[in-house]
């Protein structure tokens, strides 16, 4: 899994149609060398923008959605606490 | 998923019998420190040169053409809305 | 896998009820181009911080915790013995 | 999947048995940020060094070769046409 | 598959049962962009080190193993022949 920050919504008004229901978002990766990159993950915890979360990736991401057949490779996991301090830079 | 902008078709006469009739294109990331890679993705909702779109990978990619046995790891899921205004830029 | 040294405890109450009970762990590469990414994963053979460990990643994760059905991507398989003298450094 | 070239053979007499008979290529990708990474992939429509191919890897990978059980993780799976002229530049 | 050469033994005497009686390596990427990169992989062919090897990653990892519940992701799958004279530079 990767430690992610959300920054912003993902909107596709024409998309597959085992994605209506879902709601898309853009994550930064925070912390370590592949800080800063990005990807879209979808969101059923109801996380917001500014949140840290954790994204699981890969066939497992489907795992959680309770649905093997959805075109979704990466979704948030959970919400990480807000007094959880671990080390968020990237090493220099 | 990954939001990439679609930039070019990729034609090849000579291929997999099983990719007959899948519109191949060429996209590149947008936004974030991975901007700018390319990828082969498989097109089957009438995406066009310019739009930006999401894009699944791996296992999950063979879900939305609801084929298990294609050779296929990439598929545009959704075309970002032309008014959806995210941070395209890649961090400096 | 991968070499990594464990630095931090992870913490999200908000979570995938099938990740109760899982003890999540951020880990950062040693060794090789790739040092310095961080991840995170999932312990069950209590590693403690500053170890170094074996990480599997992707779809072989769930092997090691015995549910194909748990939305987790990465787990440590075992804790380097420390007197395995490897060479840690990143190449110049 | 991700367009590259293919530069060399690779030749292996100590291999798996499930190996046998599968012609192994080196390419190295070519176009955008990821262009000069190589990869070793299997060769089942008799592509030639020089050529410009489309690789699919992952699990997909072994959808071209009907054989779920196969230890190859990247395959050509088609030979880009002579006459496609897209951007093989890595971006600036 | 990639290209790597066998550069250390991994000892871990605290780790899954079902790794018991894998040898596990650690390798170092040969050639191309990626050239560097080091992985843990299982080895059952019996390299040493000092060889140059094919690995296979990902689910397609086991399928060597003829076990599907292992949590390996990386394994050997051949030895390169001592006088294969591919390019093993990394691109300028």
């Amino acid at each position: 899994m990767i430690t992610a920050k959300l920054i912003d919504h993902i909107w596709a008004t024409r998309k597959a149609d085992a994605l209506n229901g879902y709601k898309l978002m853009l994550v930064e990766i925070i912390g370590g060398r592949n800080a800063g990159e990005r990807m879209v993950v979808a969101d059923v915890i109801s996380a917001g923008i500014g949140d840290r979360v954790i994204v699981t990736t890969g066939s497992a991401a489907r795992r959680m959605l309770g649905d093997d057949n959805l075109p979704i490779d990466a979704v948030i996991v959970g919400i990480i606490d807000g007094d959880c301090k671990f080390d968020e830079r990237a090493p220099t």
